[in-house]
């Protein structure tokens, strides 16, 4: 299977990892955003670009007939996208498979069987500790700030403390910033805390983690109880489950099942090397 | 959706609350050992009966082309009963969900799901703290013993301890009874206890724990740590999942694939009522 990656920022490196590591792929190329999207010879292409550049990217190799992979993350808008680049899958045989990430992704993938599990019920899907780049890229937009630092803290049933380290731009007012980013819509919802640094850069690390809860009904049975946990670098997962998502297109593909589709419309199967008999023996 | 089930006991029972509380099915009937299975007019049957009769009425039921689930769990005979049962479901265009319940079941996909995201690493797959019915029955079936209950219980890394509280039969010789449960093959291998109580009934209680961890490596990344637990009602769990497997495989049926089906062969999104749209919305 050949796999390429268009793109090469942080999950571009892990995706080019993963695909390195992968026993039935071979790494057809990396290619940057100016590149000619035409000249990408391969089986698959990991559309690992920022979220807002997706759709235009995918579109063009989706109607070549190539599958795509993306991780879009903007979860309003994430329909949308399936139903727009389905239409383009459908008429060229291809398969992308969108979201693909942790969350929207093997979160989903979890919620969706949690809720299969317990179908009345409350899910909480708690994030971090771990480094939000929307309220990062909030926070560095303030009058200021030189750089800036959004940290995600779970406080529990989905409610998160934001902690932002700022190194101000000299001359700015420490108190005029931290009232600026308090009163930002990103901002003014939750708890938030405004530290100013020396150095945002010192801080800077790539971990996050979930705590995903779900306590819910089976049947007529209350007090069914659920809980999902994970500690991880963030770009090293979502590169390799992109990588992993690429297989699964690759496979739908091959069925003659053709279309855009998210995590949870993939058998977890899919997903990974083997046949059918070694994955069922070892995993079921 | 018409849904009948096979079979009473506690997960049939179970399984009848979870089909009632579904918005798209409706109960078609409870059948026992020895009814007409002729008779059954159903899309979809839930195989309830003991474990090692389900090969036997799933394949007549997958020979008139109904649908059938089961939650078979002797791990080493899946493969073989989803090898005999998927000729006769290619033959008769219909689908059979096998060894649905938690474990093999929804804990089987979330081992494929954590091995998609950190491809290298180990899973421990921690049990209880629960009933164990196999090494109950060991122990019931050991001379002297009158009445018996196994419990697991999670000692980490896949290690268990069992406790086993027995009540003896008249003029049994407690010392005997225990020297002959520690030397049984079920019990030989783990740390036993053996407590001898006034009455095993007092004692028994459907709770049941699972939690499953995984630590890995994505791409070159190691140190990805997951983790599952869960706190259930053991039959509860298993009538619902049943239930939303069946509800799985009336969707395959109606798309034409056909076969017999683990749970890691499952997509998420056909385990659940209502319309690609609402559920990608809700739960990506």
């Amino acid at each position: 299977m050949k796999v390429a990656i268009l793109g090469y920022g942080n999950i571009g490196r892990a995706a080019e990892e993963a695909i390195k590591a992968a026993p039935d792929m071979e790494l057809a190329g990396i290619f940057h955003h100016n590149d000619c999207l035409e000249c990408i010879d391969a089986d698959v292409v990991l559309v690992a670009t920022p979220t807002r550049e997706v759709q235009k990217f995918a579109t063009v190799l989706a109607a070549r007939g190539i599958c795509t992979v993306d991780s879009f993350d903007i979860h309003g808008q994430i329909w949308s996208l399936r139903e727009s680049l389905d239409a383009v899958c459908q008429s060229n045989k291809t398969v992308s498979v969108i979201s693909a990430g942790w969350d929207p992704g093997s979160d989903s993938m979890i919620r969706a069987l949690l809720m299969a599990m317990a179908p009345k019920g409350l899910t909480y899907t708690n994030f971090g500790p771990g480094r939000s780049m929307g309220h990062t890229v909030a926070a560095k937009a303030i009058k200021g700030v030189k750089n800036a630092l959004s940290m995600t803290i779970p406080l529990g049933t989905g409610i998160h403390r934001r902690m932002v380290y700022i190194e101000l731009e000299e001359g700015a007012d420490f108190k005029t910033v931290e009232a600026a980013i308090l009163a930002d819509d990103y901002f003014a919802h939750d708890e938030t805390h405004v530290i100013p640094v020396a150095s945002v850069d010192q801080l800077n690390n790539v971990a996050h983690g979930v705590n995903l809860v779900r306590s819910g009904v089976s049947g007529e049975t209350h007090n069914q109880r659920f809980e999902f946990n994970m500690e991880i670098n963030n770009p090293a997962l979502t590169g390799q489950v992109m990588v992993s998502c690429a297989r699964a297109a690759m496979r739908m593909k091959e069925r003659g099942v053709y279309g855009a589709k998210t995590m949870i419309e993939i058998a977890p199967i899919d997903l990974l090397p083997g046949t059918t008999e070694t994955l069922v023996k070892a995993l079921v």
